[in-house]
């Protein structure tokens, strides 16, 4: 409820917390102030992630992270990312009040811009923590006002002097509200993640001719808008036929010039297809070149894809997996093995180290949504298995 | 082409002077100069727009009105507006020259915010001028970064204190480039605007609800951008219906939040219709309404007008119509009737003044476009038939 007071958004129960802005460093101020309370060094690296390090015993071991991202989307809600950050402060917490010592240090993560909200692509800071990206190409992300990624961090106050990633992690574990409806549905408090949906991206640009909206014939117009619309629309009919298990997604069209009057030459929309399986996934992608190859012709522009990125073909390891059902099992949790659909850091970091994530329920699966809604005692479980899990890890 | 240098466009023949931008204003003073030098005493009115007055010989009587526009579209040509403010200029340089006194004052005429690629509606100077829009109202417009009318006006020093409008105008002539491809086809150098099309313009908008675009099923979707596309492709395909004379068009879209991972909740489309058959264009209307129902439905989305106008409903002064008619067979001009496709500041003044329209040719009817293009020998016969029907109204 404190970090729900830090970036309020249109409605009470509302979070417009976007990566690297005021809010965000004030968020950062204050997650940095209660982890030195919990007796935390905090170090920030070049990409502005932050450590919270408990240490262990044997210091020379490589530590395990736990973490998530306090950055929020532009309509948000106080659990997203928020939950896995303060679960891991939980747990520093927990072993402190307990005279709990581990082996291997302990470190609390938040990563830098996980929405993508502000700065496209999501997952910026541990897709550079993970050699995904480069720091340089980074830094030089702009946001539509055109401020980089590199200028915010600086301005805030979050360009580190640690090196970005480039170290040995004995585990990485995330726990997230699910963002779906299963849990919730079902009565079930821990979902274990055991698969992802393969994600594929795309920019596509569309190009036409202005023109005078008035005097100009259909047969003449060369709409940019009108092209993209079909887009969007041809887009969506791929979604419904991969329905229920597959999604595609249109949520951001630019457009210019975008005026009354004058028809536009350029548009630019974000498509994204989702499908648990693979092949599905490629099959949608092919479904989306016909139709633009089909929306360009009857709209008379030129489309063109010139921008792709792909998350989602990452597996999380089989062992730290099979730790969490185990833990759950052990502390007399309800547990369930799901599928996650959106991106996550945890995605990125599994290319670098052992990885795994949990779910806990929200509410009917509202996310990305300022109605987003958990409970103290639906999460607990969760928690708990994260505490036991990384405790298993880290050593006594 | 002295004009054509101040605020240049993203080619070498294209413009971008918005209104009330310091490119305008750069405009504003070199015309008041010329104005000047051609001993008219220039006064501007609270809206910013501009009147030259060449004093006539009965200064009791009321004056000629002649001009146009200087504010371009975004990408914008050299000669929409420009070319019939100019015209106007050289009417009285060449009385000037000529030593003719007329009985009436003659009166050049800038309006402001013709285009309305900055502040919406178009034409807002002489909707002011001729009562159809308050003062107050015009001056509260704000661009898209909330700019006022109002301050802009303020800040390049064309807030005049003249009254707007409220005085008896003798008769308004508008000299435009014609925006269609008649007269350039046909090689006839000067079209008589004999009728307008109706044209009904609206902004919808459309509420949908935001989540995440991972785990979100396409049946629980409220996308409001689908929604949009949806109303756009429909309205693309109404236009087409009514072809080749009626046409249907979307050229502006607004979403939020417009980011990828997230669906929006909210889009604001831009529609309008137009055809020369004044029932036909309540048809289309209806066309409109029917398929925001349907979208709507569609889209699991609500669609609401939030916003109408219309002009083109106007007739010119049919006295007028046939001076020019007369005065082009008088000076053995080719000219041809049509019909004025797009929107212009003579369609208001002629609620208040009697008015008519010559058009000149211009290359394959391109506006609103950075290769709009004419020439002085194609405009040359029109400008003459303005000349000789100012100078038949003003008296000698």
């Amino acid at each position: 409820m404190a970090s729900a007071r830090i970036g309020p958004g249109r409605t009470p129960t509302g979070l417009r917390r976007l990566a690297l802005t005021d809010a965000d460093r004030d968020m950062r101020d204050l997650f940095a102030e209660w982890c030195r309370d919990a007796g935390c060094a905090v170090t920030v690296d070049g990409m502005g992630n932050m450590f919270a390090r408990r240490p262990g015993t044997d210091e020379a071991l490589p530590p395990v992270l736990v973490g998530s991202h306090l950055d929020t989307q532009i309509a948000g809600g106080r659990y997203d990312g928020i939950l896995g950050v303060l679960a891991a402060l939980e747990i520093v917490r927990t072993l402190n009040d307990a005279g709990v010592r581990t082996r291997r240090a302990i470190e609390i993560v938040n990563w830098t811009n996980e929405e993508g909200a502000r700065f496209q692509p999501p997952m910026l800071g541990s897709a550079v923590f993970s050699g995904v990206r480069t720091l340089e190409w980074a830094h030089a992300r702009a946001d539509d006002t055109g401020r980089t990624v590199g200028e915010e961090l600086r301005r805030i106050g979050y360009a580190g002097t640690a090196p970005v990633g480039g170290r040995v992690v004995d585990a990485y574990f995330e726990l997230h509200i699910e963002q779906g409806p299963l849990l919730d549905d079902k009565g079930i408090p821990v979902g274990v993640v055991a698969g992802t949906y393969g994600v594929r991206g795309m920019n596509v640009e569309v190009r036409g001719e202005t023109a005078h909206s008035g005097p100009t014939p259909m047969a003449a117009r060369r709409n940019a808008l009108v092209g993209a619309a079909m887009l969007i629309v041809a887009v969506n009919e791929i979604g419904w036929s991969y329905a229920p298990e597959g999604k595609a997604t249109t949520s951001r069209i630019e457009v210019w010039p975008n005026l009354a009057g004058i028809l536009p030459d350029y548009a630019k929309v974000t498509v994204d297809v989702r499908h648990p399986d693979a092949g599905t996934v490629e099959r949608m992608v092919g479904d989306v070149r016909r139709a633009m190859s089909d929306c360009a012709h009857r709209a008379q522009v030129e489309m063109a894809i010139v921008e792709t990125w792909q998350f989602g073909s990452e597996r999380f390891d089989p062992e730290l997996v099979d730790l969490l059902r185990r833990t759950a099992t052990r502390l007399g949790a309800p547990s369930l093995d799901l599928p996650s659909q959106a991106g996550h850091d945890a995605y990125y970091v599994s290319r670098v180290a052992p990885t795994a994530m949990i779910f806990t329920p929200c509410d009917r699966g509202i996310s990305h949504n300022e109605n987003e809604s958990t409970t103290v005692a639906d999460s607990l479980p969760g928690v708990n298995v994260l505490l036991h899990a990384v405790l298993d890890r880290a050593g006594l």
